[in-house]
């Protein structure tokens, strides 16, 4: 098995930001999705806040929104992308007290928007924590995860 | 329940800044942690490739500490805190094909950092993910938690 | 009359950064403010979004507290200051369709906070502006000003 | 009147970036402008700055060229646009003692750059208030519109 | 002599970003490079770490990679530039105690990637200074400069 | 010869933040320089722009104070630090077609600033190469280096 099995790592093993010079700029599209896990109390207090005023929910999509926008900034061999538009969506489940937060990134360039997509999650859902953090420190992020990806050479994935 | 029960919110449920005026400069310390689930393929080549020259965790370490000092550009309503240190760590169990990233952040400051230390171990998982997507789309990234909390006045916390 | 009266100018006219080495760390504040005209259509509806929801207001109130957390990274010779708060304020004028905003910014720190009040009310009035603009390019945002100042060896000041 | 008459909120009241898959890459450009009301003697330092070394205005037009290739990152719901340029000039009006700024964004992109231009002049504007605060606290900045746009499918806009 | 003979001042010798509407996007590269010296102690031990683990010359090259993405916000008057790839190559002169670092940005675009490249061997070279800064404060780099460049109206460059 | 030889690398070789929680807040201060050599065409419109404008020379410290203040998001393992001032200064040598770089950066924090008027004289030096790139590509940077730095544990250091 050597090193460059990974796209990321040259024949050397050293750090390789991927060449997409010889990419075609077409569509392509990634949906990501996480989950976060509130004790019951901080749950109910976000779900209630976000059928009225929903301040919770709408910073944590600000920040999902933003920080994909900044990928290329976070990880390092990330390329810079210009996205069509990143969105995301929050589902409260009120059974296991969790928000399952989806992403949509799209874009027309050389390579795809994995990683905007999965970033977008990530900061929201980092930011319901930073939200909620002086109710319930046990929140939990978990499943942070590709749910779907489409365009470009490597082809489409879905999730099963 | 009134909105104000969220720190971040202010009496109109609109975004609060916490006001650390009043707080004092104290030592500050939170661990967090999350681990990585990679596919048996993907799992083998970044642990021989730590053993080798170790690129993959390193990058992912490199990017865990850089997004750490981005936090407060990257959480709407965190302050901006000298971090002392974050640092991370990266152990692989070998039974479940999982990576486990810890972090640790320090600061002698008004304010904790929790978000500093979750930041972290985020963007490390999120650039291991990077690193391997090509060899492998079904990498789920989970339990993003505080371990510990140390300093300020809400005290001590210690996840069981 | 020459160059250094102004403290951003040194002897020669060259840029210049205040030297704050000798100046103690004091609690500062600074208020500024500005308004925002829009046409009755595009007022009406923020006015109504606010009432509901409130989205518009809210991302402009996100935008200028994180606008001002980077002042130091967009005006050129302000110095990195970490912020105790800053909080933001918006209020309607049904009579002359605008939307007046407030800022307070406050820290302990060796300079003073005005920039990052300006900032403040300046990026979320540019965001509601971005919000609006499909429906109304006429918008003007006026009156940004420092409204009031205190802290620092300079004194206090009040806008008459 | 619904919510999404704002393109920048979705059918549920939320944020949202305008999705622009299907436009068209076309030449698009913006003018914005601002004027900076200072005190007789401030205006006049900056004039008599301005007529030997000029360094106030360059370091304030370096600002605003800054400024603007950040915009996507200062307005929350603003794309990510590479500029083919953009430029700022300044006029003293002895007069009024007011200095007043116009910029010129230019593009070929799927969006406009009302944004950048307007962040250009409004941050070339705070630099000036940075470079004057020390003699004249009074300064306003006022009047800050578009002046001027063109390309895309919204057609041309000029303000009269 | 005028001071348009600098395609970054305007007639008036006011800083002037460069108007790319008119130009091709067709392939441009450019290969940059410069030297590091250290002391004989300094250099023997990144030598040795680079033949085991070699994270001082990795964390370098990461360092290196992010740097050049963020060319456009660290020099003001250079556009932002989707990068295709930005790669970096160290080798170790062991009679002179020096590590010569090489960078190759590519991108098809409007303008080209020289001060892409240039900026990846600098932030590489401060980088390999502040992880050797405790050992060696002597350390020198040098020669930092453009070895090659090809695509866009002005033609090839090679140095000799 | 152990990797902890390293500052910057732990007992596993791994990169390694220095833990600054035990240091203390004392004034720490550093100098550093380059030098810049140009064609002698080049050379001579800069500093004919130097004697009259001078927009080369200004734009070019803006890029060094700016860069400066970006240290810690630069070079991966440099802890934020809030500078009291930076400062450059530029001097022409006529004979040797050379522009020679100095910057000065001061702080009062737990860790020293070598790196801060380091990342100053090359940000400023590139954008010099920058500005006159368009008449001369044989621009060459070298002898980055510190030349003093005081304050701190492990004493004051003077370039002999």
């Amino acid at each position: 098995m050597k090193d460059n099995d990974f796209s990321h790592l040259d024949e050397k093993g050293s750090a390789n930001m991927v060449d997409i010079s010889s990419k075609n700029i077409t569509k392509r599209e990634a949906l990501a999705s996480c989950k976060v896990f509130l004790s019951k109390a901080a749950f109910n207090k976000v779900r209630e806040n976000d059928m009225s005023k929903g301040n919770v929910i709408n910073i944590a999509k600000i920040a999902g929104i933003m920080a994909s926008k900044k990928t290329h900034d976070l990880i390092p061999l990330c390329h810079q992308v210009p996205l069509n538009k990143v969105d995301l969506n929050f589902q409260f489940d009120n059974s296991s007290y969790s928000i399952y937060i989806t992403s949509k990134a799209t874009t027309d360039w050389k390579t795809g928007v994995e990683m905007e997509a999965l970033t977008a999650v990530s900061l929201a859902a980092l930011t319901i924590y930073d939200m909620c953090k002086s109710i319930d420190k046990t929140i939990k992020i978990t499943d942070i995860q590709l749910e779907k990806k489409s365009g470009g050479k490597s082809g489409n994935y879905n999730r099963k």
